[in-house]
């Protein structure tokens, strides 16, 4: 099988937000509209309660459904393309190299990740992944993926607006999508539904135990 | 994470049976009180239709949910154990050592598979798949494939008679089964009722669009 280009575990509310509005250093999700729906809490419980979500250290965990999807989340991935704003809240130019993402000294990435951004800024490495930071069209980003993953598939990481850049110039081949049953009613928006995909894509809806609906996209 | 013991993609029908009767050479999984029930074609239709069903090369293949059970076969195992009927069609004494299983020069394990006889014949190797026959109780068989995975987990991979062995011993941590929607009605029955298992296990019941459901049993 040729290198696939996919986007894996991507979290959406049900009116088909992937994150609300105001994202801060506070609130890396943003708000909802409703204050009383919390991000990325309600958005990803369900991956949190599995037994392979990143980082567990406490061997427990649910092993059903919902853990093949967080435990397909790193398989025969070489690379992730992601936006400079899932890797960080600030806006513009670096104003000082100090921030380097979410995750602390290990990062749940294991390989390289291309940032995108058109602002340079030097790569660094945190354990085994390492962070470039390219200023891209999808096209050419994807060609460096591919090179970097060394035969292995390219994850397109989010958020939203590189999920819907990759969607646009047609080079997304898989998609898992997993709604949860909230509204945010406000901030970055993939979809109206998520039939809008269906001329290119197959679809498969499975509802989970959990009370999410996996979403799996393949190309026609 | 500790060592599990998996039972994965084993496949079933709705009325409970994993092989019919009269398994020989020419027919493997033996035949169905109903001539028209095809065996195993008509078990592992849902497997043969994904893209990472082992020995696929066309590239094809589809990449809903029953591709993510495929896929997942694989994933962390470091050693296989087997009974001796799943390995071949011969009962009693090894006649002679031509037979070397049903899976050619490249059999689907890639990892050390321990198969349980009370006929004892050599180790023989086949590409990175290693066959030892092994007259064991399933702790002991356990405790060496355990060894054998180099801390990875251990796939008990059938038939029905081992599966139930290993059930019995209370030895498996994690469980998928797939049912077809077809009734097989003579032969290797696994249960009445997967509810069977309810003491033991959580179970979720996941259709699949194919017409399979997966059973995925963990340990309460």
């Amino acid at each position: 099988m040729s290198q696939l280009v996919r986007v894996q575990n991507f979290m959406l509310s049900a009116d088909g937000f992937g994150a609300g509005e105001g994202q801060s250093l506070e609130a890396p999700f943003g708000h909802a509209e409703d204050a009383s729906v919390k991000l990325p809490a309600d958005l990803g419980a369900w991956a949190f309660a599995t037994a392979h979500w990143p980082g567990r250290t406490d061997g427990a965990g649910s092993l059903g459904l919902d853990d093949y999807f967080t435990r397909d989340f790193a398989r025969n991935i070489g690379a992730e393309i992601m936006g400079r704003n899932k890797c960080g809240p600030q806006r513009g130019p670096w104003e000082n190299l100090d921030w380097q993402g979410w995750w602390g000294d290990d990062p749940p990435f294991h390989t390289p990740v291309f940032v995108l951004t058109h602002h340079h800024r030097p790569s660094f490495t945190l354990s085994d992944t390492t962070f470039h930071f390219i200023d891209a069209k999808p096209a050419d980003a994807l060609r460096q993926a591919k090179e970097a993953a060394d035969g292995k598939d390219v994850r397109i990481g989010g958020g939203v607006a590189t999920v819907r850049q990759f969607l646009d110039a047609d080079l997304i081949d898989t998609m898992h999508v997993a709604v949860a049953p909230i509204e945010i009613g406000q901030g970055e928006r993939l979809w109206t539904s998520p039939d809008e995909l269906l001329d290119r894509f197959h679809l498969e809806s499975v509802p989970s135990a959990s009370g999410v609906t996996h979403l799996l996209f393949w190309r026609r």
